[in-house]
Formats: structure tokens, C-alpha cells, sequence
């Protein structure tokens, strides 16, 4: 009588640099599989790099095949330059998705933060801190790793959220018990 | 004795239809190959749309193997939602030809525009009109496909039209020899 499993990825797509992060829910626990970041070679040509993004994609997809997706929000911000460039990347990443038939939750960087860290302003260093300590790690991961992490935990725990959403919101830090979280065998 | 061919696919990525066009320069004449559009159901996820653009432009490449690639320059605009939704689109697109080793070139519409028309301030239906004269076409391709042929031909005569860009401007129409096309077999 194994208990219900749900293999969740999250994913932090960028030009320069597009992170990713796996979790397993068991139970109401979230456990640390994999997390990494695919960096494009700065010297090769556009198409070569969103290649490269594709093509990285597609191997995390095939070797922990998740069964949800979560995909930060863009943040278009003000530039359309800016916005192009993230499309571009978001964009050779979700078409692996697609491809794969998996289902895709998109939440705003402020719902990401929120549900790891306590609070929608936290930092990028705050993030790295509390997903290393969620998920036991020995080491912090890097930024891009961390919020796509973070993402995915908190996809993780989202009737928790809710639950905690409707309630009064706690001061300070959450109790570590709010996070029952173990490192993967 | 053949004369040298170089195979030329134009793309005109866009989130909601992706136009391509396919011709051939043998010599000093452009042949007409094939072209299309690709239309991502509207019913279906971002993701599933960007898989659909993918998948589409991937048989495409596969069927047709192009030597070259010219992609009309993103026009951004003022619009960031507006930029990031046509890079999600570029985006997909292009991983596409960066896995297949592809070299492309980027046009401005203007380029493209002023290639196929004489004028860079042409508008849709001249361009649709020009090109089904200058490949010989039984009927005008769509507005999509017709851009991507324009960015194809307009490859296709590069070394001609850096020419023609340091002459006199020709008033009105260019004679019809200046472009030798001839449909495909």
C-alpha cells in the first residue's frame, strides 16, 4: 500500500540562463529529486541557443518524466526587447512541454516566493536558503536552480497554500513542520 | 555540368500563425518550392501551440533540408505582452533550425519588403501579389506565406539587390527580367 506519488517539475526559463528543479510529492511530503541549469553557450547564434534550451529540456523531461509542470509567470517588465528575448527562451522550453503532453501551471514570481519563503518580496539569496533547507540539501542551488525549485514545492503544497492563504498569516517563520520535506534516496 | 542550387526556407514566426516558403536559386533564377502556413488549434494550451510550431516547422526542415534560413526581423513594437507572446513564437520556431545546424539570416521587413515590391512601405496584398508574379504561382499564397516567400526570394537575390541598392533607384516596377523565376518542376 505505497502511497500516492506526484513527480512535479518547475522551471525557470531565461536567455541567459533557464533553471530547472524536480520534486516528488509522497504523501503530504515533498521530496528533493533533481535540479540543474542549462546555461547556452554565450558564443554560439540565437537559434543555436534556443537549441540548446530544447534540447536540455528534453532530457530532463525523458529522465525524471514529471507529471506536472510549473512555469514562473513572465515578468514582462516595461522593454519589449527584454520581453522578446524571454519569449524566446520560454518559448523553445514550453514547446518541449507541449510535445510531451504535459499539463503546465504558470504562478507569478510573488506566489513562488511567498509559498518558500514566507513573503512575495524575498530575495533571490533568501529563496536559495529556505529551498536548501526545505529539501534538506547540503549545498544552496543556484539562483535560477533555487526558484525553479521553489517553484515546484510550492505546486508541492498548493492545498496547504490555499489552506494557508485563507487563514490568518502566521508571523515570522513558518513552524519547519508546515514543510515536511526529506531528501531523495 | 548542372548549375550550383542553394535550397531557401523563409519563416514569418507568429504566435498565431507561422508562415513558410520554400525556393530554390539555380543560377541566377529562384524557383518556386513549396510553402505554408502552420495554425495552432486556438483551443489548445500555450505550450501545445508552441509543440504544434515546432513540430510543424520540424517536418518542414525535414522534408525540404534548406541550406539557408531568413527570418523576418522581430518588429517589437511598444506592446511588452505583445513582444513576448511573437518571442514564445521565434522561440520554437527557431530551436528548430538551431538543432538542424541551420545558418539564418535576419531581414528587416523593410529589406523584405522593398526585395519583392520595390518599396519597403508595400503592404500585405502587394507583397501577395509580387510574389505569385515572381514565382510564377497559379494563385496568391496567403498573407503568412507569401511574407516568407518574399524573405526567401529576397536571399535568394542578395548579391543582386546589394547591387541594385547602390544604383539609381529604378522608378515603378522593375523590369520583370531582373527577377528570372520559374515555377517548380
Amino acid at each position: 500500500m505505497g502511497e500516492q506519488t506526484l513527480r512535479i517539475l518547475g522551471i525557470d526559463p531565461g536567455s541567459l540562463v533557464t533553471g530547472f528543479g524536480v520534486v516528488e510529492r509522497v504523501g503530504s511530503a515533498v521530496h528533493h529529486v533533481a535540479h540543474g541549469t542549462l546555461r547556452p553557450p554565450r558564443t554560439e547564434g540565437l537559434a543555436s541557443r534556443l537549441a540548446f534550451i530544447h534540447r536540455g529540456l528534453s532530457e530532463v523531461v525523458a529522465s525524471y518524466e514529471p507529471e506536472l509542470v510549473v512555469v514562473e509567470k513572465a515578468f514582462v517588465g516595461s522593454n519589449p526587447r527584454t520581453a522578446l528575448a524571454l519569449g524566446q527562451a520560454r518559448g523553445a522550453a514550453l514547446a518541449v512541454l507541449g510535445a510531451a503532453g504535459l499539463t503546465i501551471d504558470e504562478l507569478t514570481p510573488q506566489e513562488i516566493k511567498r509559498a518558500v519563503a514566507g513573503t512575495g518580496g524575498a530575495d533571490k539569496s533568501q529563496v536559495q536558503k529556505m529551498v536548501k533547507r526545505l529539501l534538506g540539501l547540503d549545498t544552496e542551488p543556484a539562483e535560477d536552480a533555487a526558484d525553479a525549485l521553489a517553484a515546484a514545492i510550492c505546486r508541492g503544497h498548493v492545498g496547504r497554500l490555499a489552506g494557508l492563504a485563507r487563514g490568518p498569516r502566521p508571523r515570522g517563520r513558518r513552524p519547519r513542520s508546515e514543510y515536511v520535506v526529506r531528501r531523495a534516496r
